[in-house]
Formats: C-alpha cells, sequence, structure tokens
C-alpha cells in the first residue's frame, strides 16, 4: 500500500491541485491548491482546506464566509500530481456567490459570457 | 464582452489549468495545462490540446494512441486560471488505460487504494 505523503509530486512551490467537484450533481466548483500541511488539515478534518497563493498562508475555506467544503472522497491521479475532491458545499464556493467558479462559457473566438446556470447572489 | 486571452492569468511558466471532464458522465477525467498557442487549437479544433510539461511541447492528446478529447464546451474560473472542458473521449483517458486518471482513492492516513470504477485496461 503506497502513501500519497511518499509519492506525491509537488510543484516549484510546493503545491498540489485540488479539484472540487460537488458530490451530489457532479458540477466542478473550484480548482484550488494545497501544500502538505493543508492537504494533512483536509484527510484529518474532513472540510477543505488550502493554500492562498495570493495570501501565501494556509486558507480554511470557509472559515469567515461560512462557505465550507465537507470532504466526502479524496482521489489522486496517476502521477500523483492532482487530486479530485468529492464535497458537500455549505453554500456557494465562489466569492462572486456563484454555486461554481466556472459560471462563465468561453466560445470558439474566446469570448466569455455568462453560463446558463449561473445563479442569482444568495 | 471579454476575450479570455485579454485577461487570462497564466502561470510563471505560461500555462492554464484545464480541468477535463466527461460531458456525459460528469466524470473528471484528467488536469493538464494549457499554453495560449494549445488553448488556440482547442478552441479552433473542438479537440483537447495541450502543452506537455514532461517534454516541453505541443500534446496533441490523442494523436498516437486515438483516444482523443472531443471538446463540447469550454468555461472559465472567476480569476482566469483554470478552465473546464467538457468532453467525449474516443477511449480511455489515462495512459494506464483506466478511464480517468483518478482511479486512486486517498484515506484518511493518505493511503492510496483502486478506486471500485476502476476498469480494466481495453
Amino acid at each position: 500500500m503506497k502513501n500519497l505523503f511518499d509519492v506525491i509530486k509537488l510543484d516549484s512551490d510546493g503545491l498540489i491541485a485540488a479539484i472540487i467537484q460537488h458530490s451530489e450533481t457532479g458540477q466542478v466548483l473550484m480548482l484550488g491548491y494545497m501544500n502538505e500541511e493543508s492537504l494533512q488539515i483536509t484527510l484529518d478534518e474532513k472540510i477543505a482546506c488550502f493554500w492562498s497563493r495570493s495570501r501565501q498562508e494556509l486558507w480554511r475555506k470557509g472559515e469567515t464566509s461560512g462557505n465550507t467544503l465537507k470532504v466526502e472522497e479524496v482521489r489522486c491521479d496517476c502521477d500523483q500530481d492532482a487530486l479530485v475532491l468529492q464535497c458537500v458545499p455549505a453554500g456557494p464556493t465562489c466569492h462572486t456567490n456563484e454555486t461554481s467558479c466556472f459560471y462563465r462559457t468561453v466560445d470558439a473566438k474566446a469570448d466569455l459570457a455568462l453560463a446558463g446556470d449561473g445563479v442569482a447572489p444568495e
């Protein structure tokens, strides 16, 4: 049995990409990054914790907004440099109050538009 | 109307993360990276093209294996540093012949195990 921490491939900043997927709807909610400490916290507490690249600090998502991500399952990819977390969100995941950060479509000309499933702020 | 190329936030290697999701099943298949050229090719041809970080070259996925990813929809996140592509895969996405690269679970002790939906090589 391999342990993730023995084989994990972190990037030059010591981070691994973590895709957050809604465990019930399958919607991809956000892409975050974890260092080993935030990954360990996530595995221990079953609440998603990231490394904030902009603030350069641990980011316990939802600590202020209440919009936590309860972790149901963690998966690892074939070369151990990406994770998928199946989560139950306590509220909108995006800071814009959209359900998902991926609320805009990109057309063939690369123009951005609001997707049809965009929601009103809660 | 904003154009993605005017607002895209590329990392220090000039890349953006691209999450590939099966457009029918919702399964997350892989995480790849695109530079502007491979993103433009993807938007033009509707077949996913990446930048291979290991080989440092354009990677037209499926060019040799035939396991292309037909792109149905592209979405962009709130800060324009990640994409989700809804795709129809022509075959297994992972080089291991698994449907998805995320075929292993990570438990609370960070031990890796094959997920129940792992498939036999085709």
